[in-house]
């Protein structure tokens, strides 16, 4: 069938018939969009106040980049301390197998977890969310599951490029799988901590090594080198802002000159055949949605165990809210991660 | 903590830190939108070639909704009927339980279905779609997971608003699950036909009849009283068009004066506290986006067994392509129906 009919019947299938407008660029016209309807009074009166961050200048060399992490998280610092304190969470800066950690404990810890610690990877962009910042996601995920949790504050940018992180993580998960077993553990993250999560599946794969029962991937930037169709299509609906400029930036420095589309770097990119059962959790107005269904296909192209769950009306990360505040689809959001834990680790 | 400063950390945690720039109604600029990077060539192609629909006018009264029926499913029925010739198809139409159905067995019939028919529930806003145009999708599912179908040529508006399609259903189910068990066996429809999908569900449920081992619900209209956030975020993507018009107009037209949410009408408002496992496909580029994970949470808040399929790209129903031309994530949905009807009826 030609092209040009086939264009003209899809439409058709829906409502109606003919037209001539073509769209080899999708175009997008000047609108305002109100607030979602599906959606709890909690995040609807989010979205109605949020503010969209300004312009962020690219630092020009190291030093500048080192002022900026400390600028940037002084705010994640202050409210991760917050929630640590809104939720009892006790937890203490350690080393551990060489590496910078938190050991993470909820106030009230559930039987199946009594005996185990789960990993989290924080997000950041790859140089920012370091430090105590990095409590705010591992203290909401201890508390709504009752788990112990192990937080990495692995080596970043500037100073630590790829694979640093990585490298990390790995020399964590050696330690800790010594005394508990791999597919008894899961590891967690959100964006870029997703990334490191899935980089750090497939560096375990190459290692041989186990790797852990389960992986919740929150919003995970997969893809640094090309731009996902919904960094487009959502722009101006996520406060994460946009990719040109220092995030762009910011991926760059974190490969420090390793290709782009490594899959250590860039895990859409990755060759999988087997991977450990997954869950995704995304929203409608995630800049980063398009990365996350994509992995999501790529690793059920492998006849991964998978589950995707999409937010209506969520930018990035935005089911992590119910760390600073009640939510009722952060409530959500954690009752699926725990059940996919309970189904896959204990 | 306040809302104010709530709103200041939040994006701070992504990357950086305070702004003042509210957004009351999210704001979303002009812009060209490239062809998404992370889809196969054979959709590319299809997006870059894609037609907008021209705005449709409200017909005035019945018998103008009577022609523009015709108009609007003549290209369809030319389209189905290539579908049925391409994937070599066998079809019988009859009459089975008083209702207008097309029987349609593939050319190759799966073990699994050698004993059974699915039935499917065609698309086309509740007034569209009829005919021998609802052959396509038939098909579609037929020959991709090799089983026998029975297509509901359903009463439509404006001689026959609801609840005349989901009586015609019902109808078909009862005859049907008189020689052959309801849990092993599906119902399926995409857009309209996912809305009269889950209703259906619902009403067997409401008469205390058994249900489906399984449902296949594709980008279901699910809210027809509120228009959900996707409408607005993703208008211009989309070759479904707008809401606005001749598509609300289909929707009160298939109310016929019942209340937009009456369950039955919208699904999501149902109170669900069991249900068939069901499958949701989806896109990201797709105006009905909102509606399927609404839909899939509300599932999810009752603990039903359920998959989210979210394709990077996909507008409405375009999962469907493949029964037109090759396209392989169309072979994609329908290894992840074959595969969840599988486990649930098989």
């Amino acid at each position: 069938m030609k092209m040009k009919k086939l264009n003209k019947i899809l439409p058709a299938l829906i409502l109606t018939s003919i037209s001539t407008v073509a769209m080899a660029n999708s175009k997008v016209e000047k609108r305002e969009v109100p607030t979602p309807v599906g959606i709890s009074s909690e995040l609807a009166n989010i979205i109605e106040n949020r503010v969209m961050p300004p312009h962020v200048p690219v630092p020009k060399n190291t030093q500048a980049w080192l002022e900026a992490q400390v600028i940037a998280d002084q705010p994640a610092i202050e409210t991760a301390k917050e929630v640590v304190e809104r939720l009892n969470i006790s937890y203490e800066a350690k080393q551990y197998a060489g590496v910078d950690t938190f050991f993470v404990t909820p106030e009230t810890i559930a039987p199946e977890y009594a005996n185990k610690w789960l990993i989290h990877i924080h997000g950041g962009a790859f140089v920012l969310g370091g430090g105590e910042a990095a409590l705010r996601e591992a203290s909401w995920v201890a508390d709504g599951i009752g788990a112990k949790v192990i937080s990495i504050d692995y080596s970043k940018p500037p100073l630590h490029p790829y694979p640093a992180a990585i490298d990390d993580v790995v020399a964590v998960w050696k330690a800790l799988t010594k005394t508990q077993s791999a597919e008894s553990t899961a590891i967690f993250g959100t964006s870029a901590g997703g990334n490191i999560t899935l980089a750090t599946a497939l560096k375990l794969q190459e290692l041989g090594l186990p790797t852990p029962g389960a992986l919740f991937v929150g919003t995970p930037a997969v893809d640094l080198k090309e731009t996902s169709d919904s960094w487009h299509t959502l722009k101006g609906l996520d406060p994460l802002g946009e990719r040109e400029g220092a995030l762009s930036a910011a991926f760059e420095l974190y490969a420090g000159g390793e290709k782009l589309d490594n899959p250590l770097i860039s895990p859409v990119y990755a060759d999988i055949k087997t991977f450990p059962p997954t869950i995704f959790i995304s929203g409608t107005r995630d800049l980063l949605l398009s990365d996350t269904v994509r992995m999501h296909r790529k690793l059920r192209a492998a006849d991964v165990d998978t589950q995707l769950h999409v937010y209506d009306g969520q930018a990035h990360a935005d089911y992590m809210i119910g760390s600073v505040t009640e939510m009722p689809e952060s409530e959500d959001a954690l009752k699926e991660i725990g059940l996919f834990f309970n189904k896959y680790i204990n």
